[in-house]
């Protein structure tokens, strides 16, 4: 297993073309935020908008839409039960995130089942949080796409079968040929499987440890995926940034909020930019 | 009476332990925010939150929770009126605060029966604000768990039958016994009557006299002790914190509003964590 | 005429005295905002909390509910249609302001008689905007209470009769002394006509000229006159440290935002307590 | 082609004169923002408060009612399918932008038509983002007022038949002449078409590319053309503002947010002011 480094991050933020527009850093939609967890889709918006994402938009449940918009005036809006529009958006996307605060009721699994069935093989579809355990729990088809999945260590026992205490490197590596997809294994040192190599993040910090903070590192590898080229190097670059942030905010806070490393994303990235 | 100092703060606050997830620090509800008094429960569930509670669901009004996510994304929502719902996220709860902006009409008794039917003798129940009022009007059971009151002089007055002239340490202490409770008696000064000691706060500012410092107040509370092991000790270091973030605030304004107390949290909670 | 000086702040700013609670600060209720002003209110009552007023609630119209508190957790809500609630909220006051946003159509008219039929000769009452357009345009009885207007020339000269032109200060006093109020008139060096003495205010920026501060100042007014006993001068002091703090956000900024203004209340009005 | 300068600023950002109040800086109105855009006219409308326009009015959805006032209590809201009173407010205004997040189907077309049946002579009118392409796409008559166009290059495509490969200066000059208004094309390098000359923007940075921009930048030259009396001049320094505030900001950002734009508009319309 390999050690993730801080040179994952001047080898992926590149500096930006002068001649470059919105369209040059994607087109990314983020679905998720039922009536109840709306907070989990605003903060994974907030990640991509902040991580410099070109065209963000949020399908959420309509109750979400106000404190979408008091948060991020940047991302635009689809009502997630509007199957048309949504279907629309997402084959258009070079890049979709699915799952933070989507739920895990049968309205859930609808929306889910209208996003990966409008995915295609040019995009990124990052699989997270309840949409993870939605395709343990029912026989979803095998969506098409450079799939990223990113699940914490029980998520990932109902995805893979492999119960919690026997999550080795091997049996894990096992699974994640067979899903043929990136697999984000969100603990404490996270470890991210891809399709060649496996990767453990050396550094994070218990600050991290609230509520909110998967779903601003799923928005991450959305505005990361969406605007680097070399989509492993973008994964594992926005991992390490999600850490290392939280580290340094940690220096002076006892706890440190997800929407707090959202906001360090514009210049903390231009640190690492060349 | 004991005079509570700063020691509080270090004997309670601990350096996380590295291996730990949000799970480690406490699973709270809060509950209250009517349709005129949402403000109230955004501002005790943004002290939870920014206390580094774990995970942390708001139970109130529907008419809140655009408000409610536009400043605080990081918590979860739930209608309080769904019974089913809130009293599954009661029981599943380490930490539930009830009465902030909760009202006083038979929609919020209702609630509150709802809430306190489900509590269990594993929890710590905060009881604020209308709660206490509500309690002391109605013949409802005492709940299960270790209960935390936090009252002004006139609630107490409510709940205890003592006037508030004659709110003596000794007949408060009498109590406090039959409630076997522990008691915040919020006042200049306040008093805090714990199952074995009763301490004093000697510190605070005439800044904090403003509406909302209470609400900020208990969900600092909860946020403690769901994450803090001793529960006497995250009670008064919760109560310390608060006035002590107040007077240095205060130091270079002449008011200090309830929510910069909970900005201030994770900053000043570092200084003292070891 | 007087000219108003910084005199007036260290001898209406008092140092809060130790043993003071919420109550001591004032209950002030704010009322105004239609569904398409609700801005106006908002502003009026964020100044209001900033500026350190106990207790605070906004009569408003149900939509403005979720932006109210998105901004300002602080304040509590009621439903300017709930002619009881609002009643019995406006009868217990200290002090209620009632204008900024209301508009000028007969909803607007039936909130306006809903405030002015329950004030008493206790209550301060600030009467802005719209509220002295209506009280021109309809024969509404004079309200009980000390009543404060705070128009600009127009709506003075809607209220009292006396085209902008030969708006003079002997003019204008011969009025002031039939209303028996005091009257802060709005412009380019602001004149206010109190029962006693009439002030010019020799500072302001024309940085303040946007749409907004008229509701700050109304909010302000309300928030130095709930605190702090010599009404007079109270009015007086809200006036002068609306334009101190213009000027001095103006010498770094272009144009001033209203909201700016009451964020620096806290620390402005600090300098000057004693 | 003239090479735009730090000259225009100076030339450009007066004073603002003593005796001067709210009225002074111009009457906008800001009409867009359907139920999926709304962010776009809050954007909009943020650029035009914080550039320092007199009185704001946003025309949009109902449903981007609370995240507006979330975002800006400072602008007035009006629905913009009450065709009664979006026709007095654009009537009434000085100054009119249409177009931010209006979207694109026959809802949006009818918004489009009430605004631009409802313009004169004396005013400016932005035409911006999907109103660009509903001009194009329905053969609505040429509306009355000092036109400015503020289309991207496959709007300018849309709008003027030159197909992007073939958008020279001089094939764009003869359109912006058959049109009489004024074209901001935004391009790298963007280019602004004037009634007498032609101007390139040497400045600008790829931080910028990011969702908002646009909408940000038709807000600025809504909020500049309200308050300078030059129109030209007006236009030519709120694009060079737009970019110039950029290149700072992403000094210390890979990305550059768009409210965060307006938010730097205060200080920096300071340093220029003459």
């Amino acid at each position: 297993m390999l050690t993730l480094s801080e040179d994952i991050l001047t080898k992926t933020i590149r500096t930006r073309p002068d001649n470059s527009y919105k369209g040059t850093y994607g087109r990314i939609v983020l679905v998720g935020g039922n009536a109840n967890f709306g907070g989990a889709i605003i903060m994974a918006s907030t990640a991509a908008v902040y991580a410099g994402a070109g065209l963000v938009t949020t399908g959420t449940d309509t109750s979400n839409l106000s404190s979408l918009h008091a948060n991020l005036p940047e991302t635009m809006f689809v009502n997630y039960y509007d199957k048309v529009k949504l279907s629309q958006l997402v084959s258009d996307a070079t890049t979709v995130v699915v799952g933070p605060g989507l739920g895990e009721d049968f309205h859930s699994e609808e929306v889910l089942a209208t996003v990966l069935a409008n995915t295609n093989a040019d995009q990124t579809v990052i699989i997270d949080g309840s949409a993870i355990t939605l395709l343990a729990a029912h026989k979803i088809d095998t969506p098409a796409g450079n799939l990223i999945y990113t699940p914490h260590e029980m998520e990932w026992q109902r995805l893979s079968g492999i119960k919690i205490g026997e999550q080795t490197v091997e049996a894990n590596q096992v699974v994640q040929k067979q899903f043929n997809a990136t697999i984000v294994l969100k603990k404490h040192h996270s470890e991210i499987y891809t399709k060649t190599d496996t990767y453990q993040l050396p550094i994070g910090t218990p600050a991290q440890a609230t509520g909110g903070m998967g779903d601003t590192l799923a928005g991450m590898i959305g505005g990361f995926t969406a605007q680097f080229e070399n989509q492993q190097n973008a994964v594992l670059a926005a991992v390490y940034t999600h850490s290392a942030i939280a580290e340094e905010l940690a220096q002076s806070q006892y706890v440190v909020l997800p929407h707090q490393i959202s906001q360090a994303l514009p210049s903390f990235m231009k640190r690492y930019a060349n």
